[in-house]
């Protein structure tokens, strides 16, 4: 039984590796700063296209590129470390040292490995700007800023000068998105508040990325060991995986055994902000007890995970005593684990929560590791029943006090939001989160659309994401086909995150961003060209899309067929309507206008001319009469 | 080789039958007709729930009833035969003889078997009232309305009785859903042309059904053999599997060989409206050739598929010569066959097409046998670069003229819509179809809301089409995953249809359906109750809810558990919350009142109550202390 285990634990960690299909990984330069290196992912086309590689943004780090050498065991290159170092107000010093209960008291063999390197963390000194939003509001623009306009800007330049047909006019329902994203734009969002980039100065590895309404919508994918199953190198994985797939933010909801040493690996190997919510870990340290937790613990623990790394912390400091009474006639009570714990807590003590009585030391210590906050809707409904209530509504107005105290704290912040809503209450929470929060980014889960199709969740709430991300959520919190019922496993979280990849994308269409609908042409344009391969190539899941196709026409020969299974080949719309097009590039400007005349007149003139034209001839690829499949 | 294609020929069709999990199929007797049987599902709960069960709407026929011993070779039982021909206005006639291009030529072996029983057909005779908009018009109550009445009303008398905190609030639109159906209001529906009743009188094994956007959202699923691969029986147990997870009407899709001898077994087994696309079999019998098409073909597969009982045509006559113009620079042209097939006919001939010349001809046809008009919208954006376009736009202008046509005619009529719109653009399609098509039930496919997910089109359209939905679109035809891809499979089918029935209860939910909740509140309870089977046996795939679960905690006991494989024992909020509820049921009202005055004041007295009490202790359902799995 020995051997099994420890083989396990001391297993390096194997994860996924290489580009996506046709995909080159590019880097750029910026103007402002020629020494960054911002990723995009170029997808090549088929010759035939005459079309230039298409720009998507890129959450997969290091990973997706053939020319790095992934060593899971040293970890990503420490990108951000100069940067970080270069500032003033930084100094690097031991921290804190690791406790037996920051691993759950787990020992020897079921201990996990350690990370083998140990890096000395940084932290903020003194009263100059430290986090992102301090330098924002004192004009600076940091090397993150003019990284994340970069980033962001893909492909928009090519919008424009491809103009009017795709570049979309959208509802954007009071959001501001500009043509250009310049670096000034970044800094002036982040003072404003209204966007965050979650970068703690211990977490150099990430590519710095912004959640905010006027960017692109971003999405998270949850992922953690639970008391029923763990192991490190699956978490890691995981992690690989969801990026890999699209997840801009990941967090980690760990709880049981090993959280530290399953946090450090993760960390230290992901090109995406990092988050979690403390209190598990917290909870972890008292057993299990949430009536045994104190202030002193939890200090304890947001600091263990600040010097860390983590980039952002689910803080359910919203949950206050007077609100939990509000709890009682609802269908689903407190759905939210933090909320709930917290709850406890203050039944049992019969006090307000240490959450809440010391948000400001909270705010000074997630300040000088510049540590995002993401208020956590501990009071979220849990089914549809419970909507928009009371409770829901009572903290949300609280989270938009504490928005305004860790912004004069020098915090970044978003807000978490819920949860089950039926479509017709969506709105009313985008409305008023921004109107309490000061327009600080929500960060929404789901919502879920209907409580009736477990199994299916990843589609009812996939339902409310896109909607409420047209709205103006700037970050979805993906939900995987497993919600309600178990587990995700490694094909879960990919559909969870191509969903959300998908939601997400439909509100950036819906939104009027400029280049969102870039991509959407040069997938229909493959499609009506038949460029099968473009077509899986462009897709969010080119696996999957070629896999189906190839279910029912598997050949080689299929994939330049100019027809598909669907209608075969007699029946091929897009065929005939290539006949029409074809016909009409014949087809001089007056016999156009003549075209049109007769459209209203009925005359048969020109329909001799599209016949002699080879009206009915279908040319394959290759220009040789295409033969008739069976 | 001549054996296996025989035995193929003549295998009887196996169809997928017995009762979906703890569900009862339970038949009502309405109070205005009570010699009718009106269906539906009741899923029993477990006794510790304490609740009556759950009455549902149920589309699958006599197949799910234990009770009925099915005969494929016979067919279902023609519940409505005597109702037709009760009425005067209906003779029974020798019907047009079957011709070899019905079945696209085929022969011998390789003609599909006919269906054992051949039925005579009906037709309308005279001025009298014939269709269910004529009886309407005409202020008389069908049994079909009546049966409609007591159909959609399930459950609606339970939800008033449980008042305001089931009944929702929603959104409607503008739909004026009231909080009972009388069979009146069926009636002044279907005479205000708001709602329709696809029913013709040859096709009387169906249960009666409405769409209209004062009734239930009703999804349509798309069956049929292609020219690539082909079987009768796979056909009817589409048919018979699609109905069984949700489907509410069926369209046989069919090309290639044996359409007439399919579709004859599809309808004589089918208990929901089955519809066609007519212009696909009349281009078989021209060896699919467009151009070689005439009104002659047309006309005569028009009364071929009404004599066999096809319940509602799709057909594109608003695809006018002139419009086709429209379509030149579009990204992906004219994506709908039977559009395409026009336009190039038309084109060819340079003439109008034969179904807009010949429109009320096509009326008066389809009035003889109350086959419902589905006018088709071969001009829909395939790309969402297209959407909202003037070609689609002008087509559906002209689907409004021609809807009045068709009422002055006594037809009952839809509208199809797209196709591929992104969300911002979707509530004009509504506000438009409503306005040109004087309130018509719009029948929309999806629509996608992104180009860029092929393999997860159920999911961009769901998102489409529950949007759509709470707008005011009266039915949904689904999207399968192998959208744009491959035929699907009998899962994707599943898939398909759960998609857009948790799509339309969605929208249901949001316009404020008075029962809607009802099936949410249940689960949400059977979820907070941690009653595992009973949350299984409500999700709209039973199958798929219990297997997720199962994936991470097979064993029975953990059907039974307090706790879930995501949060484990410990950090179970739903328990924590139940602690939370059992203490405040302790409390006696002024307790409460005092506990809610404290909650402000921050006092301790009630915490040492709640202690006492009993706040750490979780009970599993026999009453006895849970012991910690690992």
């Amino acid at each position: 039984m020995n051997k099994p285990t420890s083989q396990h634990e001391f297993e390096t960690p194997k994860v996924t590796t290489g580009p996506l299909p046709s995909s080159r990984k590019v880097y750029t330069h910026p103007v402002a700063d020629p020494s960054l290196s911002v990723p995009r992912r170029e997808i090549d086309l088929h010759p035939s296209a005459n079309e230039p590689p298409v720009p998507v943004y890129d959450t997969s780090g290091p990973y997706s590129d053939p020319s790095v050498i992934i060593d899971v065991e040293k970890g990503l290159p420490r990108i951000r470390d100069g940067w970080v170092q270069a500032r003033s107000n930084v100094e690097e010093y031991e921290g804190r040292p690791i406790k037996i209960e920051d691993n759950g008291g787990a020992t020897g063999k079921h201990l996990a490995r350690e990370f083998p390197t140990k890096h000395k963390p940084l932290r903020g000194v003194g009263d100059g700007p430290i986090t992102q939003y301090e330098f924002a509001k004192a004009g600076i623009i940091t090397k993150e800023m003019i990284y994340i306009a970069e980033r962001e800007n893909m492909g928009r330049k090519e919008a424009v000068a491809n103009a009017a047909e795709t570049v979309a006019q959208g509802e954007s329902f009071g959001a501001e998105i500009p043509e250009f994203i310049t670096p000034e734009f970044v800094r002036d969002e982040v003072a404003r508040g209204r966007a965050v980039i979650p970068s703690n100065i211990n977490h150099p590895e990430l590519e710095p990325q912004i959640i905010g309404r006027n960017f692109l919508v971003k999405i998270n994918a949850n992922i953690g060991n639970s008391a029923v199953t763990s192991s490190v190198e699956e978490e890691v994985e995981k992690m690989v995986w969801a990026t890999r797939w699209g997840a801009d933010n990941v967090m980690d909801l760990s709880t049981g055994r090993n959280i530290h040493n399953t946090r450090e690996w993760i960390l230290r190997n992901s090109p995406v902000p990092i988050g979690t919510v403390p209190i598990y870990q917290a909870l972890e340290k008292v057993n299990g007890i949430a009536e045994d937790l104190t202030w002193e613990v939890y200090r304890d623990t947001l600091i263990e995970q600040c010097e860390q790394g983590v980039d952002y912390f689910t803080i359910h400091a919203g949950v206050r005593l007077a609100y939990i009474h509000l709890t009682v006639n609802r269908v689903c009570g407190i759905v939210s684990r933090g909320g709930s714990i917290m709850a406890k807590w203050m039944l049992t003590h019969h006090k307000e929560s240490f959450l809440y009585t010391h948000f400001e030391e909270i705010c000074d210590i997630m300040r000088k590791y510049d540590v995002t906050f993401s208020l956590g809707d501990g009071l979220r409904p849990g089914a549809v029943a419970d909507a928009n209530d009371r409770a829901q509504f009572a903290e949300l107005e609280t989270l938009g006090e504490l928005t305004k105290i860790a912004w004069d704290k020098g915090c970044q912040v978003m807000i978490e939001g819920p949860g089950h809503v039926p479509m017709h209450k969506i709105k009313v929470n985008m409305t008023k989160q921004l109107k309490e929060c000061g327009e600080a980014p929500f960060y929404t889960l789901g919502p879920l659309t209907t409580d009736i199709a477990p199994g299916y969740d990843h589609i009812t709430s996939g339902i409310g994401a896109a909607m409420i991300g047209w709205y103006g959520t700037a970050m979805l919190c993906y939900v995987t086909p497993k919600e309600h019922l178990g587990l995700p496993n490694r094909d879960d979280v990919k559909v969870g995150v191509i969903t959300y990849r998908l939601a997400a994308h439909a509100a950036d269409l819906a939104k009027g961003h400029p280049a969102a609908q870039i991509r959407d042409d040069a997938v229909s344009r493959a499609r009506f060209d038949f460029r099968w391969e473009d077509q899986f190539n462009l897709a969010l899941d080119p696996e999957t899309a070629r896999d189906f196709h190839d279910q029912t026409l598997p050949k080689d020969a299929h994939k330049v067929a100019h027809f598909c299974s669907m209608c075969g080949p007699k029946f091929c719309s897009m065929k005939i309507t290539q006949d029409v097009r074809d016909y009409a590039d014949t087809l001089s400007d007056n016999e156009k206008k003549a075209l049109q005349l007769e459209a209203e007149q009925g005359m048969s003139e020109m329909s001799k001319k599209f016949v002699e034209k080879g009206g009915e001839i279908y040319l394959s690829e290759s220009g040789e009469k295409r033969e008739p499949i069976d």
